[in-house]
C-alpha cells in the first residue's frame, strides 16, 4: 500500500479529491466568511442525515477544486485587506544564505504567488490576543467559533440520542461555542488562533483546551528535491488524513523558497523552528549564533507567513548541567543547539535575554509563540526531572512576558513519560503557564518499541489530551529510526486523530460522540459502506474487509466477516429485539423485570421495526 | 512484509529460531524445575551485561530445539506423574460431532502424542487454589515465582540504576516474588495459574494484578485447513511475539483433533469457549442447547488439557431485555447464544442454574474459570450500562461459588469504553469479584477507526492494565472487518505487549524499567544494534532504520538517521557532558548552580568518560 509507487517520479501536482464517501460543504456564516466541513453521506437504508465532521484538509478535498501551485490557494482571509493597523511594505531582501547558498542550477524557483508583506503599525491591536483583550471580535474568531460549533448544534437537535458525559479535569467546554466565548478564551490566554497576517490562505483554527483537540504533523524536505510539488504534497497529504497544523522542519538548501510554496498553498497553520535556519546561516556552528542572525531569520519567516515559531528560550545556562546525569541528555535539537551556545560562551541564552525583542517582532505579524521544551526527556528515566521542570517554570515566566507584549502563546511539552507521570506534567503546565495551551509530543509511555512509537506515544497522547493538552504533535512508526515515508505519515496522523478524538470523548465534548454513535449504529445494522465511510480511513477499512469477504454482496451481508452468518451475535440480537418487543407487559414482569426496566425495554420498538423494514430477512449464506 | 509469502503453501512445520539478538536460557531453580528466559546480548562496547526478559515463546525460540509436532513438546510438568489425588482413566470416547461430523477423507488425524487423561479423585487438593488454601506450595508456584522474579533480582543488583516508582492503585507488588507470596495470592483468589493437569507441556504462568501484566492472543481455524502445522503455527507465531496465553476460538470441522495438536505442542495456557463447540453439536441452533451437551463438551475439552474455559454464566434471563435499547445490543457471541436460549425457553440460563455442576467438573482437571462478559458493550454508547454491570455483579456472586468449589477464577471485561469510564470498570470489578484477576478485551476508547482498532484499544488496554487488569486480550487491525492474517496477529500482539509493559511501568513494577533504561542508554550511545535487539520487534526496527541508512557503517554511526551528523542533539549533548565535567566547582557556581546541582552535575563524569573511551570521535560524514 505504498502510495508513492502510484505517483510519477517527478510529480507535478498534489493529491486531490474527496475522502471516500464524503463531500466538502461550506457554511456561509457571515459575508465573506465561509467555513468548510466534510459531510459523510449515509446509505438511504439508514434513514439518517449525513454526519458533518471537522475538516482541515482545505480545498484539496473539494471535488470542484483544481490546484495551481504557482498561483497558490485563493485567499480565505480576504478581510485582512481592510484590517486596521496593518501596512504593506517592501520587506526584507532575499539573501543567498536563506536558501542555504544553493547554486544557481540547483535553485528551486520562488513561488510566483508571492506578494509584498504586511506588518502591524503603531500600538493598536494587531494580534488576536490584542483584539481579544480590547474586547473586539475578529473574523478569525467568528470563523473558528462556527468551525468548532456546527456539530454541537446537531448534538442538541439529536437530544434523544445518547448524552455526552465526561471528566474534563477543570476545563470549561461550553454547550455552544460563540464568537464571544472564543474571544474570552483568547483574552485569558487559554486559546490561540495561529494566524500570521501574511498567511491569507489560512482557514483559521483555534487551539485551546476548551476546544476540539488538534493534531500537528511534522514535515521536512528531502535531501534531493525532485520537484516543488513533492514538497507541497507532504503538507497536503498530512492534512488530508487529519493534521490540523503542519510544522516545516526543513533544513539545508532551498528552504526559503520551498517554505514559500508550502505557505502559499497551505490552508492550515504552518509552524517552524527558526533556530534551525539560523544555524544553517552560520554554517552549522552553534557557537556562532547571535541575536542579529536570529532576528533576521524571524523577520524573514514572519514575512513569509509562518503562523507559529518554536522558540527555545527556556534553555537557560544554569539548566544545562542539570541534564548531565540524564540517561539521554538533551534530545531536542533546538535545546541542544542553545545548550551548546550557552556553555561555549558561558553566557545566558540570547533567546532568553532578548525575549522582549522577539515578542516585538512576532507581535507585528501575529506569529504565535510555541515555547519550546528544549530540555524535554528523551527517555522514561529522565521524565519529570529537575531540568525539565526548571525549563517549564521559565516558560511560565516567559508566557507572561509575551502576553504583556500582546502575543499569542502555547507551550511545548514532552516527550517520553510513563503513564503515572503524565498528569503531573499537565497540572504543572496549567499552573506555571496560566492555562496557556499545551502542545505535546506524545508522550511515549515506554521506550522499548522502536518501530511502533506511534503506538507507545498514541497512548500517552490520548491521556494527556484528556487531561487538557490542546494540540498533540504526531509521532510516526519511524521515530528514532529514520525518515517517515508517505505511509508512515498517514499512520502517524490517523493514530493521533484517534488519540485526539478519544480525548474529546473523555473530556465530554458535547458533539464528539455523534460520530461514534453513527458508526456504531451502522455496525449494528450491517451497513458496511457506512461503517467504512464514517471511519478515519475508509480506504483501509474497506481493503481489510475485502480481504476476507471481497464480493459486493457481502457489503450488505447481515453478518460480520469474523463469525459468519450462523454465529453472528449482532444478528441474534436483532432477532431478540423483535421478540422482546412482541412481549406483553406481564410477560416481561414474569422475567423479573422492574417497571423501569420494562420501560427501557419498550424503547427498542422503533429501532427493531426499522431493522425489520430495512431488510431484516437478508442473510447471505456463505 | 507478508511473512506468509515466504512460507510453503502446505507448511510441514512451524517457525523456529531465536528472536534476533537473543538466546534462550534456563534457570534450574529446583530439581526438575527449569525456568526459561530470553537473554538479549548487548554489544561489547556497552560494557553492560545481557538483559534478561520474560519469555513465553517456549522451546520454539531455542536454537537447540527441533519441533516434532506428532510427538508434541516434551513435558515440562514432569511432577504431575507423581502428584497425589490424581488418577489416569480411559476418558470419554471420541464422537463424530466432536470434529463437526467431518467426512473420513476430510478428517485431520488425531495427534499421536495423545495419552490417557488424568482427573482428580476425592476431596484432597487438585487445583492450585485448593493447594494454596491448604497452605501447600506446588511446583507450579515455585516455577512462576522464579519466572516473575528473576529480573527483580537484577533490579536490586543495579541499585545504582534509576529507581522504579509508580502508582499501583492499591495493588501490592512485592520487591521479590517468593513461592509463598504466589501461594498467598492464589489462596486469596487474587491470582491464578491456568494449568490443566492434562497439559503437562505447559510452562506455567501466573495471572494476577500483583504480577507482570499478561497478554492473550486469539486464534481460530481456517475454513479450509491446509495442514495441521498451519494451525499449530498460529499459536507458535503468537507466542513468538509475546502472547502469554492463547485462546482457540475455532468452530466447525476438525476442531477436536486440531485442538489436540495445538495443546500437545503448546507451552502456554490454552483457553476456549466451550459453548461454541456445544452449539456446533446441536447444529447451530441455540435453542437446542442443554446441560447434557454442554457438560459433555466440558469433559471433552478438559480431558484434552484446555487450561481455562470462558463460561458466560452471568447472562441471566432478566438481563436480556436490558440490552434492548443499546446501540449495539449484545456483541459477545457466547452472550448472544445464551440470550437466545434464555428468551426462547423463557427460562433462567442453564449455565447459571448448573454453575455448581460446572465447577465440579472444572475442579477435577483444574481448568480455570474465565467468567465471560456476555453483555459487554459493543460501542462507547453502551459502556457501563445497567446490562453490563448487572452481569458483572452476577459474576461476582459466581466467583464466590467457584472458590467455594475449589476452582481458580478470572473475570472477563469490556469491550468499548471511553477513557473516562475505564477506571469505574476496574474498581467495580475489584469490589464485586473480590479482587479475582480481571481479563479485558481492549477496551476500545473510540469507535471511529475501523482498521486501527489495535490502537483504539491499545490505549484503553494500557490504562486498564495500569488500573489493575491482570491480562489483556489483544485486538488486531482487522477487528470489526475480517480475519487477521499473520502480520495482523504480530501487530496485535506487539501493540498489546506495549500496553502491558506501559502498565507495568506505571504500576511501579520494580524491574519493568530495566529494559527501558537499557534501550535508552543504547539510543544515547548510538548503539544501533543494541537498540534494535532490545526492542519488542528487532526485525522491524532494523528494517525501518535501513530504509534511511542502509549501510552497515551506519549501524555504528554516532548520529541518528533523522537529523544527520550536523544536527544531532545527542551528539551535541555528549560533547557538552565532557565540557561540564571539565569545569571546576567555581566555574559551576558562577553559572548560578546550587551546591546540590553541582553535585548532580558531577555524576556525569563516569558516563562521559565511558563515552569518550568508547569511540567518541567516530563521526561518519554523510
Amino acid at each position: 500500500m505504498n502510495v508513492h509507487a502510484k505517483r510519477p517520479l517527478r510529480p507535478e501536482t498534489v493529491t486531490t479529491g474527496p475522502i471516500q464517501g464524503s463531500r466538502k460543504v461550506y457554511a456561509e456564516v457571515a459575508p465573506g466568511i465561509r467555513v468548510p466541513f466534510r459531510e459523510i453521506a449515509l446509505s438511504k437504508e439508514s434513514g439518517e442525515p449525513p454526519v458533518r465532521v471537522y475538516d482541515a484538509s482545505g480545498p484539496y478535498t473539494d471535488s470542484a477544486f483544481t490546484p495551481d501551485l504557482s498561483a497558490g490557494l485563493p485567499a480565505t482571509r480576504t478581510w485582512l485587506a481592510s484590517r486596521a493597523n496593518l501596512e504593506t511594505y517592501e520587506g526584507r531582501a532575499l539573501k543567498p544564505e536563506d536558501n542555504g547558498n544553493v547554486s544557481a542550477d540547483g535553485l528551486v524557483p520562488p513561488c510566483p504567488a508571492n506578494r509584498a508583506p504586511r506588518r502591524g503599525t503603531g500600538a493598536g491591536p494587531v494580534t488576536q490576543y490584542e483584539f481579544a483583550r480590547a474586547g473586539l471580535i475578529t473574523e478569525e474568531m467568528i470563523y473558528v467559533a462556527h468551525r468548532e460549533n456546527l456539530a454541537r448544534e446537531k448534538a442538541v437537535e439529536n437530544a434523544a440520542a445518547t448524552v455526552a458525559d465526561g471528566e474534563s479535569f477543570g476545563a470549561s467546554i461550553p454547550e455552544f461555542v460563540t464568537p464571544e466565548f472564543v474571544r474570552s478564551e483568547i483574552a485569558r490566554g487559554r486559546a490561540i488562533i495561529p494566524s500570521n497576517i501574511n498567511h491569507p490562505e489560512l482557514e483559521p483554527q483555534i487551539i485551546g483546551r476548551n476546544f476540539l483537540v488538534k493534531v500537528n504533523a511534522n514535515i521536512g524536505n528531502s535531501a534531493v528535491t525532485s520537484s516543488v510539488a513533492e514538497e507541497v504534497e507532504k503538507m497536503v497529504w498530512s492534512i488530508r488524513w487529519g493534521a490540523d497544523t503542519v510544522m516545516d522542519l526543513s533544513t539545508g538548501r532551498n528552504i526559503h523558497n520551498i517554505r514559500d510554496w508550502i505557505l502559499r498553498n497551505s490552508p492550515v497553520p504552518i509552524g517552524t523552528v527558526p533556530i534551525y535556519q539560523a544555524l544553517e546561516k552560520v554554517n552549522g556552528d552553534a557557537t556562532k549564533l547571535d541575536w542579529e542572525v536570529f532576528k533576521d531569520t524571524l523577520i524573514e519567516q514572519a514575512e513569509q507567513g509562518v503562523d507559529y515559531f518554536t522558540i527555545h528560550a527556556g534553555v537557560r545556562l544554569a539548566y544545562v548541567p542539570l541534564t548531565a546525569n540524564r540517561v539521554t541528555g538533551i534530545v531536542s535539537r533546538g535545546g541542544s543547539i542553545m545548550a551548546r551556545w550557552c556553555l561555549s560562551h558561558h553566557k545566558e541564552s540570547f533567546l532568553y535575554e532578548r525575549f522582549g525583542d522577539i515578542c516585538d517582532i512576532m507581535r507585528k505579524y501575529d506569529v504565535s509563540f510555541s515555547l519550546g521544551d528544549g530540555l524535554r526527556p528523551g527517555s522514561g528515566a529522565d521524565a519529570n526531572d529537575r531540568a525539565q521542570f526548571a525549563e517549564l517554570e521559565t516558560l511560565g515566566e516567559l508566557t507572561k512576558v509575551a502576553w504583556d507584549k500582546g502575543c499569542q502563546v502555547m507551550i511545548e511539552g514532552p516527550g517520553h513519560v510513563a503513564m503515572h507521570k503524565i498528569k503531573v506534567n499537565m497540572d504543572k503546565q496549567l499552573r506555571e503557564c496560566g492555562e496557556a495551551p499545551f502542545y505535546t509530543l506524545g508522550p511515549l509511555t515506554t521506550d522499548i518499541a522502536p518501530g511502533y512509537d506511534h503506538i507507545t506515544s498514541g497512548i500517552g497522547a490520548a491521556m494527556i489530551g484528556w487531561f487538557g493538552t490542546a494540540m498533540l504533535c504526531y509521532v510516526t512508526p519511524k521515530e528514532h529510526l529514520g525518515l517517515p515515508n508517505r505511509d508512515d505519515v498517514k499512520t502517524g496522523v490517523i493514530t493521533y486523530r484517534i488519540a485526539a478524538h478519544a480525548a474529546d470523548l473523555a473530556k465530554g465534548h458535547p458533539a464528539a460522540h455523534l460520530r461514534d454513535d453513527a458508526i456504531s449504529r451502522a455496525r449494528f445494522d450491517f451497513r458496511w459502506e457506512d461503517q467504512f465511510n464514517l471511519g478515519l480511513d475508509p480506504d483501509t477499512a474497506r481493503a481489510f474487509h475485502d480481504e476476507t469477504l471481497p464480493k459486493d454482496v457481502h457489503k450488505v451481508a447481515h453478518f460480520c466477516s469474523m463469525c459468519g452468518p450462523k454465529f453472528c451475535s449482532m444478528k441474534i440480537t436483532q432477532d431478540l429485539r423483535a421478540e422482546v418487543q412482541a412481549m406483553g407487559e406481564n410477560e416481561k414482569r414474569a422475567l423479573g423485570l422492574t417497571a423501569e426496566q420494562i420501560e427501557a425495554a419498550e424503547g427498542m420498538a422503533a429501532k427493531s421495526a426499522e431493522f425489520m423494514a430495512g431488510g431484516g430477512k437478508l442473510y447471505v449464506e456463505q
